[in-house]
């Protein structure tokens, strides 16, 4: 792997920030309102902030980045699948019971449920995410999608893996602040107390393991290499990315631009399918 | 352009939607909260979510996909870059604008000042895209930088241009927020009176602008076509995408991957420097 030890660094400064996250939202509920507990009271609310930070940040982050692990690249895709499924499943049951943390509160408390952009946009994020998870485990898990289906669909997986992460984090974001306005009361949150200092740090934290998270995503060249089989197929000037569907077969531009590149176009375009033959002859 | 049709509803899409925005914050500060002057009263905190979302979200993300608009292809590189320069600069000064309308409104109430999540994000946010404009200029407009810089620093500039929108994005989803719950006494934010329906809306549209402009600025095969005089010199199995610096300079992991390519390599690097040397000779 190129720039082995700032990927290294990146990964370790990533994991830190989000396990450093969630510690804090433990903090915050355990040294400034009651603990956990599941029983409609203010407790049962707090699982709601733990829960969203555990799961729907860090798994659902560390899940996005997993492919790209370089420890990883010796293990088949098909593991490495059920691994990226595995952990949005449980960064998704993390979400759903963190939402019904609140909507219990609520009802004990007689308080509105879904009025505020944060629970628009978080339940928006959650059905999207669930939808996502659906998706990518009939098509990229199960045997049966067809090569072009697989294809067509992976930037838009990818993208909207991103784009949904990027959400989450702001409506946690959001959450925060709805959160700080409401408990804080006398000094107020425009007064500053510690817990307000305390939880906008969290904030940012947050907003610090996104960047990262997501600048690990979209480099190029820290991607999973093609599996063997397919890159003893290359044809010259052929780069090993051109073998992924992941990244080319929606990439196809090429198609309108140069006659000199036809022949090589061909070449790609087989050892694709031949790769993702090799893929799906993992499952 | 491949997918030409697809790229117009998308930009439609994305610029109706954008405007729209624009239009309800008006109509959010003219027909809830008695319009704008500059005065140190509410109307002049108005200005500041009428600028943001004007400035700071839609001018940003128009400067984001000005390179991709395939009627500007036929301009020179460098009067691009100042469209996009000069867009990111007028977006600069009205986000700017709209901080002094808000600490002046905070100073003329006695109200502290950078106590919220949503002012430490939002300022950090406006210093790093004030960083971002004044690097962008000095590398990438100034014609000094030698091109190893460029291309080192042109997928940290495309990152940190999206990041930083999305993270603006995100501050706007915080303010409205706050601004509802500070608002909204009664009825409150709680009971869903029209104002926070609506808001909620602009804030759902803000998102959707957000997603639409950052797929079209990631796909790349919507990206601006490289230069002519680099184009005629590719060789066989070169594609495209290969002469831009700004994809493939950093995305080098062919060095490790595969001897085949060695000779494929030289020539890009070749057509890299030619391209770039094209580049520059329109400044």
């Amino acid at each position: 792997m190129e720039d082995y030890g700032r990927f290294l660094a990146l990964l370790g400064s990533a994991f830190l920030i989000g396990l450093v996250s969630v510690v804090l939202s433990l903090v915050w509920v355990f040294k400034y309102h009651e603990g956990l507990s599941w029983d409609g009271s203010t407790r049962e609310f707090n699982w709601h902030p733990v829960l969203v930070i555990t799961g729907f940040v860090f798994i659902q982050g560390i899940a996005l980045i997993v492919y790209r692990l370089p420890w990883t690249w010796k293990c088949s895709k098909l593991l490495m699948k059920f691994i990226h499924a595995g952990l949005n499943t449980i960064a998704m049951i993390l979400a759903i019971v963190s939402m019904v943390a609140v909507f219990e509160f609520h009802n004990a408390r007689n308080i509105p449920n879904m009025y505020s952009l944060h629970s628009w946009i978080g339940l928006t994020a959650v059905i999207f995410y669930s939808l996502q998870l659906v998706l990518g485990f009939a098509v990229f898990l199960l045997p049966f999608a067809p090569v072009p289906l697989r294809a067509a669909l992976m930037p838009i997986h990818v993208y909207s893996g991103q784009t949904i992460f990027a959400t989450v984090i702001a409506t946690a974001l959001m959450g925060i602040t709805e959160k700080l306005i409401f408990s804080l009361k006398s000094p107020a949150y425009s007064a500053s107390p510690p817990e307000a200092v305390f939880v906008n740090c969290l904030g940012v934290l947050l907003v610090v393991f996104g960047a990262l998270i997501l600048w690990m995503a979209s480099r190029p060249h820290w991607k999973r290499p093609p599996e063997e089989n397919a890159k003893a197929l290359l044809p010259v000037g052929g780069s090993s990315e051109d073998t992924e569907a992941e990244s080319t077969m929606t990439d196809g531009r090429n198609a309108d631009k140069s006659e000199l590149k036809i022949n090589s176009e061909a070449a790609r375009k087989q050892n694709l399918k031949l790769e993702e033959a090799g893929q799906r002859s993992t499952m």
